[in-house]
């Protein structure tokens, strides 16, 4: 970490919060990891009001995340399906859960188990530098000014 | 992904949004990874209004990620140092900002370069089960009961 008084300005991070901050949003995204495709399924399990599903449903898709797909026709049926982005994003939710249950959470919050399909274990992330793929710490990077924009 | 009727309540990314969601708690976090650990330094860097700052201040203390810190005496002035709970959100922020890098941004946005003063790459992060060390994909993983709570 530096101390320095040059302000960059991560866009990115402004950017996911207000694309993935709101509450609803988080937890439609959840379902959707969970396999949920379909509205009505959303609307069950959330136990949400249509209208706020519907509209948090069009950002998602607006932002990239979902593509809605026909699945049936006469009458067109729709669904809800991850794109490549949105399942991108499953790492950093994943990092994000297991902090919260380090952190965040006590003895009494049941904890929802995630097994590696790949490997068989019980799935414990860690966020690793892809060059030298050790362990990535705060006291361990240096920030440099951001890219000039003409 | 399955689809099971069962309905896990992960409870930790609901807490993490309920103590992180806020835009401004996310910009001091961001300002203290920075290095910054005063009052009025958050406050012009952020150009925050003073309640708020306060109040976001207060919130993330409690919460556990900063701790509130007398540095001089007559009088009593504090700083903001971030606990060890704080510093482990470092790497899920770095998953979440290079997750929008890749999907949210365009060519136009500054991008903020991070430095892996480890190896001395510039770092992109990744996210590998801790078992096998292989990356984390969405599709090869399965959600299993919760721990039911007496």
């Amino acid at each position: 970490m530096n101390q320095t008084g040059t302000r960059p300005d991560p866009d990115a991070v402004k950017r996911s919060l207000e694309v993935l901050g709101d509450r609803w949003t988080f937890l439609i995204l959840r379902e959707a990891f969970f396999g949920v495709r379909r509205y009505g399924c959303f609307q069950r399990n959330l136990g949400i009001g249509r209208n706020v599903l519907a509209a948090r449903l069009a950002a998602l898709v607006e932002h990239g995340l979902l593509e809605r797909v026909r699945y049936r026709t006469d009458p067109d049926w729709y669904e809800y399906r991850l794109t490549e982005a949105g399942l991108d994003l499953f790492p950093a939710i994943l990092t994000i859960k297991a902090w919260a249950e380090r952190h965040l959470l006590d003895s009494k919050n049941p904890r929802l188990h995630i097994r590696h399909s790949a490997c068989g274990a019980e799935l414990a992330p860690l966020v690793v530098c892809e060059h030298c793929r050790e362990p990535v710490r705060a006291s361990e990077v240096e920030y440099e000014a951001t890219d000039r924009v003409a």
